[in-house]
Formats: C-alpha cells, sequence, structure tokens
C-alpha cells in the first residue's frame, strides 16, 4: 500500500507540496512519540474491553505497540515524508509491523481527541522536571541564605551574618541582611510551584474518549480509561474536550511569570556584579568575557535570564492571540499550541540550573556590601526614635528629614553632625541619638514575621526548609 | 499647616506641575478609598496593642477613621488637588478631623506596605462579584441545555431536544444536541472559576507589617492583624511583600482566559445569528441596528465581547511586561499595576450579565438547525457501519470517502445512493445502510461520558447543577 | 591551538557547560554565516585601506574568507562543539586555514558591531523574498477579481460578474460584487509592502566600524565600508548602533501586522467555504480530510493562516518585552532577537504561497453567491428611493425600518409586500418601488472612487496592475 | 420626538440597559467631537454639489454645524444619556437647532465611515503634538550633550567635556564621554519621528464616501471631499476603507516603540542617580521622597516611564490581538480601536515633557564619572598597542587578558604593575606601555564618524541640530 494521508478516500486530487508542509506538525509532535504509543495502548485495551477487538487481535496490536514505544525509546523509530504528524506516524509504522489490523485501531477514536490526550500526557510527564528544578533553585536559594546567616559573628554579639543596603527605588533604604535578601527570592518560586501543581490537575483530565467532538459511539470505560493513563479523570463534555488548549495557556503564563520572577533576580545580580556595586563576584564557570575588551567579566547567563523573560510572556501571548475567536469546536489554529509549549519548557529547563549553579558558586563580598550603608539609611530609625519621644511619626519623619537636609547642606553623614546641630533642629535631640546609627540594631528591630532582623530570617529558614523536603 | 507631600521635609524645591501629576495615582486608587481605612482602622489596633498609640489616642484615630470611613459610604469625602494618592488623602482628612494625632496612625507603616495591602483587600473584595457573575453566566448555560433537552419529543421516542450540526474547521462534522452545545461552554468557565478561587488564596497574604523593606520595628503581632483584616495569613519576607504583585498578573490571566472563553462563545453566536447560518435569532433588547442599513439586526454584545477579549490580553502582557526586569525590591514601576486590574474587573463585569442576558432570552430555530444536517454528516456512522461488518476502521473510513466522493460525482446525498451504487464500491453494503443516516440514532449511539448523546447530557446537566449549587 | 573562547585570556576556569549551552547562539545564528562572511570581507579591506594589514596579508584574509565564503555555499562548512557563534566559527576556520594571522582581521572590531551588521545584512537579503511573496499574493487577488468582473455577463447589461453579499457584523449588508471582495485584501498586503520598504531604509544603516560601543580607534573610512556592503550610510552614534535592535522589533511588527491581514482573509475564507455559506470550494490539493470523519473537507491552510496570525504576534511581544529596560549599551539580552525574527520569516514565507496559490485554485459558486441577496439588503436604496423622494434620510431609514418590520411580521421578503402594504406605511410609495429590489442596479450605483459598481472595481484593478508593475 | 437609536425603525423592544451601555462608545469618543463636526461640514458640502441638498438647506446645515462646533470649542456642548456616540450626539444636537433637516444630512453616509474618519482626523490633529513632545526631548539631550562638551577643559588641552565609563552587560567597558551618552539616546528618537510621518501618510487617506462598506450611491467628489478635509487622497476599495485599522495598530506600534526607548534611557537615569554610580542628581523638582524614609530621593519619574513602557505594549498587543481573525468587513471588535490610541497618546503627553524637563535640570557630577574610569577600561587600548608592535589582535587580546589576570591576583591596577611584570607576560612591552591608561587619550583616537572622540561628537551634535531645526 502507499503511504497516503488516513482521510485520503475523499479526496480526487495530491496536496499541494508546500500545503503539506504548512500542515504537517510532525517536525514537532514527534517529541509526543511515547504519548502517542502510551495512548494508543490504552485505547487498544479499551476497545478491546468493549467487544470491538477479539483477544488475538489485542495481543497483536499490543505487541506491536509495544515494539514502536521500544524503537522509539532506542531511537531506531524514524520518521518518513508522508508522515505528516506523530499520529500518522504510529499507525503507519505499525502497519508495516501488524499489517491491516492496525486499521482497527483508530475505531471510535479521533486525532482531536488523541491528540489533545498526548498534549496532556506529554505535559503531566514534563511537570514534574520542571518542579524539580524549582525545588532545586530554592534550595539553592536557601542554602544561600543559610550558609551566610551562619557566618562567624561579624560584630559583637552579631549572628545575622552579611549586612547590605536594601534598595527601593535603586535608593539604599534601609540596611538588611543578605540572608533576608537571599529569601526574597524564595516565596515567588513557591508560588510558581503551587501553580504547577494547580494547573496540574487541570491537565489531569481525559479527553479521549471524546471522538472528533461528539462524543464515542461505542461503549468505552472511560473511567477505567482514564485511570489507566494516570488521569484523575474523564472529560465533562466531548466538544469542550476536543477542543480545550487552556492547560496550555495556563502552562505558558506560569511559564512566564517564573520568567518574571527570575527576570528580577537576574537584573539584581547584574548590578551586585557591576563595579559600582562590587557585591558578588560570579564564578569563571558561570560568567564570559569579550571578544574585543580583555577585562570583561560578563553575567551573561543572568543577563540571558531577563531577555528571556520577554520570550516567554510572547509565548503566552501568542498562543492566547491563536484562541481568541475560534469559531469551532476544533480548528486547525489549534496547531500552534505545542511549540511555545516546548519552548517554552526548554527555555526554563536550561536556565534554571544555570541560575542555580551561579548562585551556588558566587563569591560574597561582604565589605563591599556593608560599606555600602551609610547613616543617611537610618533616616527612618531616627524617626523611630523621635516617636519614642512621643512625636508623632508625621512629624517626626519630617524632622529626620530636616536633619537629613542639614546634613546634605553641610557635607556631613548624619552620624557625624553634631549635638548642637541636631538641637538646632529640634530640643528634643538628646546623646542617645548616635545609638540610632547602628545599623546592626536598626536590623535586629525588625523582628516582626517576615523581617529582617536575624531571628526572623532564621523562622524563614526553618519555614522554606521545611517545605521544601514535602 | 499647608498640605505637603508625606516625604517634604527633605526637598528644598518643590515638584514640578508635570512630574506631580504623572507621578500622582489618585484619579485611579480613589477606588481603594474603602480598603485604605479598613488597613488603617486594622493597623491602628494593631499598634495599640503594641502598646504605640495609648487607649485614648486609638479611640480618636478610630472614631476619625470610622467618620471617614462613612463620608466614603455617603460619598462626601472629597479629594484635594495636592492629594498624590488615597493614603495620602485620609492621612490628610484624618489630620482635618483629629489633627495632629493622625501623624501617629504612619508609625511602622510604609506606603509600600500599605498600598499591597489596599490592593489585595480590594481584590479580595471584589472577586466574589466576578465569581457570581461567572456562576450566572454558567447557570444560563445550564438552564438552556435543560430547557431544550426538556422539550417536548421532536422525533419518534426522542427525548434529547434540538438536534444541530456539530463543527470542526467550521466544517459540518456530526450531528449533536443544542444542549451538548450549551454545555460544551459551561466548563471553560468553572476551570475559570476555580482559577480564582486559587488565585483568593494567594491574594489572602497580608504585606501589612512589612514597613517600606526591611520589616516593621515594632513589636506588631502580624498575625492578629492578618485575621482582623481577614486574611489567611501574614506574608513570609518582607521584601517580597511589598514588591509582590503576582497577584494581579494572575487576576489579569484569569480574565483574559475568561475573555478567550467568551470570544469563542461569542464568535458562534455570532455565527449562529447570521443569516447563513440561521440558528438563533437575539432578542432585540440584547442586539443593535445600523444608521444606514434598515434591516439590519447586530449581535453587538456578542462581538464587543469578542473585542475585549484581545483588550483583556493586552492589560496582561502590559502588566507582565512591566515586572520584568525590575531592579529592587519597591519600584515605582509597580504603580502601574491598578489601571488594567481595575479595567479588566470592570470589563468583565460589564460583559458577564449582558452575555447570559443576551442566552437566556435568545430564539432558538431548531428547524434551520436540524435542516442543516445532511447524511454527509453520518459517513463516520457509515465507516462505523462496516467496522460492524468486520472491517478494519482505517479501511472502512476509506470506504466511506470512496462513497462520499461517489455522492458528489453524482450530485446524491449519502442516503440517496441507490444499493447498487453502494454495493458497486463495496460488495458488503446492504439494506440496512439506510438506518445509518438517522441522525438521531447516530446522536443516542454517543453516550459514553461526556457524548452528546441524550442520556450523557442529562448527566453533565445533572452535574452541573450540583456544582452551581455549592 | 585548542579552541578557546575568543575572550579566554582573562579567565582562570573554565565555562560551565550548561552555561556555555545557555549562552551559545551557533544554533540559529549559523543563518548568519554568508552575511559574516560578507562582512569579514569587507572588514578586512576596511583595515587593509587604514594600514592595518599589509597587502599580503590582505590578500592571504580575503583568499581564505573567499574559501569559507565556498564552504558555506556548498555547504561543507562545519561548526565545532565549542564555537559559540557564527562569528567564532568563521574566525576559527579562518585559523585553521591561514593560521595565526587570521588573529588580525578581529582588530578594531567587536562582536558587538559586528553581529548587528550580520543581522542587518541577513535582513537586507531577506525583505525582497517576503516583498515578492507579499507582490504575488496581491497579484492573485487582482487576477481573481479580474477573472470575475471578465466573465460573461450574468444579467441584462450587466458586466461585473459575480454578486454576492457584503457582509458587516457578519450579517448580509449590502450587495457587492465578488471583485470589490478580492480587491479589498489588495491594500492591506499594498500598505505592508510599503511599511517593509521604509523598513528597509532603516535596516540599511551600518553599524559596523562602532567597535565594541565607544568607536573604532583606527582611521577606517565608515562611508567607503558602509557602500562595499551595500549600505546607505554608517551610523550616527556608536552606542546607539551596536545597542539598536528596533529594526528588529520594526520587522516583526511588519510580520504580525501581515499576519493579521492573512488572518480576516482566511476567516472569510474557512467562512466562505462552510456549507452555510457555499461560496467557494478550495481545490483539494489546499484541504485536507479528517482521520475520523470521511466527508470533511476543510480548511486547514487559512485555519493555520488565521491561527499563525497569534504565533506572529507573540514574537512582537516578545522581543518588545525582551527590549524594555534595558541598562547598557549592549546586553546580552539582545541575543533574543534572532530567533522570532528568523521564525517570522520562515512563518511568511510558508504561509503567502500557500495562501497565493489555495485562491489562484479555489472555485466559486456564483449561484450560492447570488442566491445569499435577498431584498432586505437593499432597505438603504429603498430609504435612498425615498430620499429621491424629497424625505430626509433620517426619516427614510425610520420608514425602511417599518417596511422591515411590516416584511417580518408578515413572512414576506420587500419585494414581495403589496403597494398597499407599502402605503399603509407611507403615502409616497409608488410603483417604482420594487425596481429597488434589483441587487445589480443597487451596485451600479455605488461608483464613487473606491464603490462596488462594475466600472469602480475596474478601476481599481487598473491601479492595482500598475501597482504590481513597479 | 422622543430620543431613540438612529437606527430604532426596524426594532419591536427597547435595548437593554446594560446591554446599552456596554455598547455605547460616547465615554471616550466625545473626544473626536470636534472631528466630528468637521466631518460632517465637509459632507454637507460635498452632498449640496452632488445635488442632494439645496443652497438654503446647505446654508442652514452649516450654520448648525459651525453652532455645535462652537458649542464645543466653548465646552457647552452637552451629551444626554441616549447618546450612544458622538455622531448620535452631534446628530441629535443638529436636530434640535434646525429640526427636521438635519435628517438630510447622513443621506449617502454611514457610522462606519465616518468613525473611520473621525478617528483618522483625530489622530492627524494630534501627531503634530507628539512630534513636538519628541523633538524637545531630542534637543535637552543635545542641549545636555553641547553644554558638556563646551566645558573649560578639564584635561590639558581636552576638549571633549566630561569622561564616564560606557557599559556593555552592565560592566565598565571602555571610557566615553558625557556627550557620546547624551547623544545615544537621540537617534532612537530621531526614527520614532520618522516612523511617525510615515504612519501619518497612511492615515492621511479619506474613508469617508466609502458608505457602510459598498460605496456611495451619490455622485459625490471624492478628491474634492479629501481635499477639504485636508486628507492626501480618497480610500482605494470601500471595504477596507470601512474596516481598516492599520493606523491605529502602527500607531501603538510607534507609541511602543517610543516606550521601549524612554524604558532604556530611563533606566540608565535610574543606575546613574543610584548612590552607588551617583553620576546624576536629579532637581528636587523631578523626583519624589518616600512616606517611610526620611533620606530617600526617588526618580520617580523616570521609574514610572520605565513602567509605562510596559503599558504601551500591552495597548498594542490588546489591539492586535483584536484585530485578528474578524469575519466580516466591519465588526463591531472596531470599537475597541481607539481607547488604547487616546490612552497611549495621552500617556506619551504627560511623559515626554517631564523626562525632557527632568534632564535639562538634573546635575551631573563629573567627578563621579571620572572617578569610575579605571585603568582596566584601557585593556583594549593595551591590545591595539600591542597590535602596533606587530602582534595579531587575537594574540594581543589574551596577551591583555594575562596582563588583567596578572593585575587582579597582584591586587594592582594595570597602571601600577611594573615593568618587569608587564615583560614576564611578554617581551614586546616597554616604557610606553604607560601611555595606554590614558582614558582622554583613548577616547580621542575613537574618531571615525559615531566615535566618542570629542570630534565626533561635535560632528554629530551638529548633524542633530541641523536635523532639529527642519
Amino acid at each position: 500500500m502507499t503511504n497516503q494521508p488516513l482521510w485520503h478516500g475523499r479526496f480526487a486530487n495530491k496536496t499541494n507540496e508546500a500545503a503539506f508542509a504548512l500542515n504537517a506538525s510532525i517536525s514537532f509532535d514527534i517529541r509526543m512519540a511515547d504519548q502517542d504509543v502510551r495512548g494508543s495502548i490504552a485505547w487498544a485495551e479499551a476497545i478491546y474491553k468493549a467487544g470491538i477487538l477479539d483477544e488475538a487481535e489485542h495481543a497483536q496490536i499490543q505487541a506491536g505497540l509495544r515494539q514502536i514505544k521500544e524503537e522509539i525509546r532506542s531511537q531506531t523509530f524514524t520518521v518518513k515524508p508522508d508522515d505528516e504528524d506523530i499520529h500518522s506516524a504510529v499507525e503507519r509504522r505499525l502497519g508495516e509491523i501488524i499489517g491491516a489490523l492496525s486499521g482497527k485501531l483508530h475505531t471510535g477514536r479521533s486525532r482531536n481527541d488523541q491528540v489533545a490526550t498526548d498534549f496532556r500526557l506529554w505535559m503531566l510527564d514534563h511537570i514534574p522536571a520542571l518542579d524539580a528544578a524549582l525545588v532545586d533553585l530554592q534550595s539553592a536559594l536557601v542554602e544561600r541564605a543559610e550558609m551566610d546567616i551562619s557566618l562567624p559573628p561579624s560584630g559583637e554579639g552579631w549572628d545575622g551574618g552579611t549586612i547590605m543596603p536594601g534598595y527601593t527605588h535603586l535608593q539604599r533604604a534601609q540596611p538588611i541582611t543578605l540572608g533576608q535578601w537571599f529569601l526574597s527570592h524564595y516565596p515567588p518560586l513557591k508560588r510558581d510551584q503551587a501553580r504547577l501543581q494547580e494547573l496540574s490537575r487541570r491537565v489531569s483530565i481525559l479527553p479521549l474518549g471524546s471522538g472528533a467532538l461528539a462524543g464515542c459511539p461505542y461503549p468505552i470505560d472511560r473511567v477505567a480509561l482514564s485511570e489507566s493513563l494516570g488521569f484523575d479523570a474523564p472529560s465533562f463534555n466531548s466538544l469542550d474536550a476536543v477542543s480545550n488548549r487552556d492547560f496550555a495557556a495556563e502552562f505558558l503564563f506560569v511559564a512566564a511569570l517564573i520568567g518574571t520572577h527570575l527576570s528580577k533576580l537576574a537584573e539584581q545580580v547584574v548590578l551586585f556584579t557591576s563595579a559600582e556595586f562590587g557585591f558578588f563576584e560570579l564564578d569563571d564557570a558561570y560568567s564570559t568575557g569579550s571578544s574585543l575588551m580583555p577585562q570583561k567579566k560578563n553575567a551573561d547567563p543572568f543577563e540571558l535570564t531577563r531577555g528571556k523573560a520577554g520570550t516567554l510572556l510572547g509565548y503566552l501571548m501568542g498562543l492566547m492571540a491563536t484562541l481568541k475567536g475560534l469559531p469551532s469546536t476544533y480548528d486547525k489554529d489549534l496547531q500552534e499550541d505545542k511549540i511555545p509549549v516546548f519552548a517554552a519548557f526548554d527555555t526554563l529547563i536550561a536556565m534554571l540550573p544555570v541560575i542555580a549553579g551561579a548562585l551556588r558558586t558566587l563569591t560574597v563580598i561582604p565589605a563591599r556590601m556593608e560599606a555600602a550603608i551609610d547613616s543617611n539609611m537610618m533616616a527612618t530609625d531616627l524617626a523611630d526614635y523621635l516617636v519614642e519621644r512621643g512625636i508623632p511619626f508625621r512629624e517626626a519623619h519630617a524632622i529626620s528629614g530636616e536633619v537629613v537636609r542639614a546634613g546634605i547642606s553641610k557635607e556631613k553623614s548624619l552620624n557625624a553632625l553634631t549635638l548642637e546641630e541636631y538641637q538646632e533642629i529640634n530640643a528634643v535631640f538628646d546623646e542617645k541619638v548616635y545609638e540610632v546609627y547602628d545599623a546592626r540594631a536598626s536590623i535586629a528591630k525588625r523582628a516582626a514575621i517576615g523581617g529582617t532582623a536575624p531571628e526572623a530570617v532564621k523562622v524563614q529558614i526553618e519555614r522554606a526548609k521545611e517545605e521544601l523536603k514535602n
């Protein structure tokens, strides 16, 4: 038999070559070969139980499919020029192995429910790897926080590790610990993990048994079929089942959000490894040089990570725009669903370990971090000092502001202003004002849940480690 | 006192007017006035418990805040030109009511944790309305399905209601029931509801008590504070707490996905109300005419719904692009978060009831639907007929295709071909072949879970009604 | 010499393998191999003229580069595992051919100005193919319009070809000619062509000679260099030159807009090939069937075209989000620029000829088109009839609307209402009212520039043919 | 007469209130009031010339329209609850002024060609303001460059103004002048201006006279009409004319690209005003403080500008997604076109002057800039020094890299290494090596077109000033 498309019967003329090429999906859906065969194995069993295959036929089909599965595993499975998609390729191969009987496998099944099933299976197969990569990156962050806070005391009785400026508006705002900074990148990824998990439950709904759109005319036990493929349940409505690509859009959303989270981490690392900040030095293994400028050491993996956040966003946008306004149950437009999902997965799986590796190996430069803290950053503490002396916060804030201005005009840092200079601004100031400018004391006060005080950081570390165990 | 920005102390010169206008958010964050006051009420209690306010101060502040809350409720609260945001406006108003004591309220709090709290509160306040609108639209779909399937039998012993073509690739594919079609739009909205609910849990994390970024230096009980505002828990890390806008992006994703789902329903209704399909007629109340063409009756609400799917997608993309690559904990860029969230909410809250109303009032034209079913649409059943006679499906499919081609060349529908004409194609055909072309029989066979058979549709209706009760 | 990255000197440790893989661009920038070599050929000449190479060195380098060019042409050029990008690969290969002298070629040049040059050259090389494909599709549209209007007269004295309903809101609005419909898809593509051309001028600005960012320290004649590579002019500012990726974003915008235009054409063809419309039948060569439903004939290329409009939009979005907020002159994020541009180009180059082919081969079914015109569609003409009788248009419109309602309630088409029935609505009606319902007459009246009257359509055809000649 | 929609005639029931609200566009298209009246004035003249209005009617209509124009100008024009759009409102008002005669104005015109015309007119009216704001920002950049390079010589014979590090990968790369940096932000905006101008020509095509879709049945002189409204030409095809919204998408693309360009400038200013860089200080008028931290001085306008780049991108994406796959000539989806265009315009018109003002008033801190230049940044010059001594560049680059590593391991800057230390690496080094580390000399060498050398910068300034004059 010459290899004709599965649907050749009704057509008099052959497909135009360019149209065939435009239409063919084999170049990318080949990635679902294993899933396609597993779906067929389950389907064969389902139609056997429904009396469509007899025992011998079933056995033969199963043997053929298992052989194909093995060929895929060992990478000896090959695609032929006329295979327009993975489903055709597998069906063609089954025909080569077991002959015309292969034609029975498609009974009651359509490529519409088949491809939706394959794609969901693929996603269920691959989410764990993404989850693991997220966990590993979270672990790297928590490790670095713990490593830092476990450093020998750097000040009297100080057990909070490295201190550094916290930034808002890219201005030095208040002193924080490095542990707090590392941990600030942990919860976004934790949330993303939860999103992935919730998505998984929505992916785990089986479309198979919905036919082309109207349902299956054979007495298939869809609950058993669903269980045999590891799904939670069969789909609710056949029209929705074959056309639903929400899960692909949601996957791309989570991927894009992960991208956004990594882009922020990346931007900060790029800043911190600049000469101006000088807080971090990347290991040579995770940085690159310049073809022209011999002195350069660039944080390429972080820049790429930041850049790829845009690319990931494009995948999301592309698919959602494709899904907009489709007229019928299954429209061929849906074939645009796989490339962005595969690309987003590949992007994250390539990026996440590099980021984790780069974080684990970077060198912290505590002296630069501590040197970046100036007494101006304790201006809020100065306001708090005034609050303690009974001045309403808003007024205290204004007085502190005046002190800052005085400092600027006299070109002195806040702790270098004399007590007279303080008292010129407000009589309430006394000698104790200079205690305000102890960055470690400022940090230690912020001990409410989630704060930067060492004790609050340690609580975060313990909680994160607990979460990462599960 | 002249009304100065909260942060005037450190500045010698006044803000440029155009820069002030660019910076000000009062024009849109005024929508969070009630949330801002509730946040302040809770905060006042928290700092009272922490010993920052004494009982008299606390009572006075509470009275002032409650008065403002009432002014907001009764729409007598007014904004002044110098109020740059809702937080400043409320603080300014409190000062007008209770004097300098108002300055104590901001102790230990920053606009960073305050705005994040207000925004989350607003979302928690508004998700229920969206949820209700989604439920109502789902109910409308289920009602229409149930109404249709409860019609008096239209064929002998037929209890499946109106029959119509199911479409794939916008080609007539297989006969389905109208109930199945209505129900096909139910599960996407159900999934969106689940997404909203999961989002709610992530919104319900309290940032208040994180200060500007480093945490709160006062012994606030953040767990109690969280409970008093109806949140599930306080945030994990102060830096993440003030900068996290995931929940806004996720809200916009869910909104955009709802938009996509509605756009598909809309496209189908637009098609079905065209002269060519003629399946539905919209009630005059939900359609509009033309300024030039007196005969026109347009499905405007559905077209707008389809169009707004694009707009909703733009909101998502805009915010996610804004979030990409931000350098510090809190960056002013985050101020771009509210307008798209408010706009997306308003769009959905305006659209959903109109769509539900239009669906509830549309007239179905069963005769046009049934007339659109031709015997070609039972070609799959013809293949199944051959399968029953022992021919492998793939071969049966090819034979059916030949029958279709014969019909086209002879300009006959499949059920008009003579038995001889059938037998010329394949000897296996017998008189029973004509039974294949009973659309209702074809539908009735698709009784597996989720299928279009009346019994399967009824199961869907019961399950949906059960779900909608909760 | 072992093959080390171009920048190895300053680094003690080797790059991490996963980081190298993330960083490497050779898998996609290999497409610019020819451009890279041409850039090097021009550069070698420029530095020779500037006295950096002597004549012998120049001759040797040119010979080596020409050999590589030939290897690329004959596809014998191979990439090695350590080649991180096409520039490294070419430089490595040149070293293999001519030895250490190859090291002189990079004098005064950086990968930053080199890659920007290669990418622009690639675009200038490929825009003509896209332009040609756009022209061919425009030609197909004009041919079909001309073919149709050249049909033998279908009504008395009628030389306008097939008549059909024009649609707004997917409702039948007014009769038009098929020629007018085909021509409606011509100007959008014409505008896209103009956009491509304007883009070309912006692409044709040479970055080479800008060094890494600060400019070239050797006395290169950048004007001559620009001419030798076929550019219009050298770039204005070196920092902008190496970081500017506007042209890539603009290319993606034009590609996405073409996608949008094609998606509209596609949607309409999908509608017109549905059973309900039945206006077009696609050639078998440009349609596909169903694996389950033997009767199906799907307009897959048009559905894919509609779907790919979303994908193209995603490419645009992705790159623009990547470009947002970059901190320095050249950031590695820019490496994300090529994949979407290549993918957009490939998508359009695959789609455009298929659409053109499908349009050229589709069969028009004039009888279905004409049958879809009912007298209601002349309700505007009815209003015009009243205007001629002195009634202001707005009132005439209302009266026509009443006639339509009367027709609906009496279940008669407008031309089937009796004169009495007309006169019951308004006394001004006379016998001539029935002349209004001649669709061809209605069409023929719309002869103002751009209108659907045959004479106006012919003017469009002539003008389009003239434009396509250039 | 009660105020009914223009299309009431055919409808028995009233529009649902929520559906009316969803449908109404008056809340935003009121911005086109002036354009709508001007379009009507031109249309009245056109139909008068075509014999539809007599002289008296024409005079009366003109008088009425001019009165409305004046009411709009003086802001006494009011909208009524039943006005669904600006066209209805103006028509209603005209009726109030001149009575039933107003009903003649709509003869031969549809809201479809009317709204497309109004929108284009609006854009043509507003592009000049955007253009002027772009020019002003470019001027600010050029002024700052010129001001800087005109500073008194800061080094012996140095006339290049302030020197600073140029960055790639946010790493210090090579010394540049501040003038070169300011000028690097000039050409992107220049290109955007060119894009706006090219867009203008595409906007300047008149749709009026295309009717609802099929053209105008009256003998209107569309060329004269086009001229009277200041358009370049009438549209080519009536179907395309009423549905074409390319120009809106293209406007949003240019706006988003401007946003991207400003976001890059903004990111750099945010960096340069950080404590770590300390290159710029913003004027108080263009920065804001913190509600909690008295010492903060934030570059809010620049952060907002960076953030709004995302928002602008969302507008583009939203509209393009809306345009995807529309089924008919005019679909109501197109009503989504105006809000994003107005919003994008307002955003840019608010941002551009603030950015220009902030640039004009910022204080440069030359000492910090010069201090940020270290001798490592001349490593490329070191390689060039070796090239001059006959070593191929690639080898020279490697040797320079070794020098850099030696410096790092010995904790010395390059110019502090002894000649012996140099010669240990390579014997070619001589005393002249120390001349390499003169940043000004390094800059002065980069004198090729577009380079950072003072003479090349001056050429840029002259050319820019010339361009800005036009």
